[in-house]
């Protein structure tokens, strides 16, 4: 069973966009997941296939209506569909990688992008959905956002990345931003790769990784410390 | 003077991808901004134009070289070059509407996206990049945190969003989350629009908004509300 992904969108030529190249790209083309794109559009009312009216209070521009967007969920995630609900908005939960990982574990997700000034708040009760944002800045829709979040799912499906990289040791992964990496050459412009990384001491470098993952994240992200117990994961 | 976004990239083909159509691929079509992309793999070396090598200290995966990266920034980006250069990576620092306003306000941007386990340290200090992270959580590569921060500036660029939408009333900008909308029909499944949002009385719905976007704030985001003086602006 591959992992499936339904995108309901006014852009359905947006997806699988980038991700039809690349790893994911790879694993869309050998079935390890599978992306549709529903039109928004074809549930729109009358004529015009209206799919959004002006919002109630006034306002600038046009919000999306709850009716058809509620037609456009009921048509492609119907009844009993295991598949969490979510629903790309900046007044979301932050994603996280622990969500990511959640997510990639299931049978795949249900993304409904909205465009404009949002959607009517009605449909994401009516609906059970996840509002989910992908950080403290605003895009011009949901899709990008569903572009980050699907990505971010289909590395972690079983083959993609490759046997050997379990992913455990990135940032975020052990509560942690990820340390430094070097590769050749051993001096370059005349900075050298830290000694203890090609000392051959595979305890020396784990050490000092450890400690410059800490010392990173206590200076770029003291809100991941605080947080929990990270940095605690590997004792 | 179009506003210039240069992409330094292992796959060209993702630009401008999913910003080729709607609002930001209208604005590209009539110049507003432009979006080149440079293939690293020109700048490789050897034969085989090798970009990467195995990580200093051991590990899975690869670790794109400076001395390649460095060859690519100096010529998408000779000294000189106004735009800021930026990296996309976790380890950087979160991407916010405010660094967004900044950059669209600017000439553009240059974007390295790394790929693998990332990109050799080195070049960070010795081109002066800027880390940039779109959220707590990890890609498959730079390529799409780069098309989230070329989507976000490009929206905010003068005609794109149209005159009537100055965008100042959207979540962050006012250090709050937005509030939510509604929209016809009335009733939707039972549920009917909050009588304050069609009582006409425009001072009223203004409380409510504000009210709502400090609820929501408060419950959903609490760390929005401690980081700065967020809800006084409107003061």
């Amino acid at each position: 069973m591959s992992w499936q992904a339904t995108v309901l969108t006014l852009y359905p030529e947006m997806f699988p966009g980038p991700l039809g190249v690349s790893l994911a790209g790879k694993a869309l083309e050998v079935g390890t997941w599978a992306c549709e794109s529903v039109q928004i559009r074809d549930f729109g009312i009358g004529k015009h296939r209206a799919v959004d009216d002006t919002p109630s209070g006034g306002g600038p521009g046009m919000v999306m209506r709850a009716d058809v967007l509620a037609a456009a969920i009921d048509a492609a995630s119907p009844e009993g569909d295991p598949r969490p609900r979510l629903v790309m908005t900046p007044r979301g939960k932050p994603l996280t990688q622990e969500r990511v990982r959640e997510l990639s574990a299931g049978p795949g997700v249900v993304v409904l992008c909205g465009r404009f000034e949002g959607i009517d708040e009605r449909v994401i009760a009516a609906r059970g959905l996840e509002e989910v944002s992908i950080g403290d800045f605003v895009l011009s829709g949901g899709e990008i956002g569903a572009l980050v979040l699907l990505d971010a799912c289909v590395r972690l499906l079983p083959g993609v990345m490759g046997a050997e990289h379990s992913g455990h040791d990135e940032s975020f992964e052990t509560g942690l931003l990820e340390y430094p990496q070097y590769t050749r050459p051993q001096v370059f412009e005349g900075a050298e790769i830290p000694a203890v990384l090609t000392s051959g001491d595979h305890g020396a470098v784990e050490k000092w990784r450890r400690a410059r993952a800490l010392e990173d994240t206590a200076k770029r992200r003291p809100d991941l410390l605080d947080s929990d117990d990270a940095g605690n994961d590997a004792d």
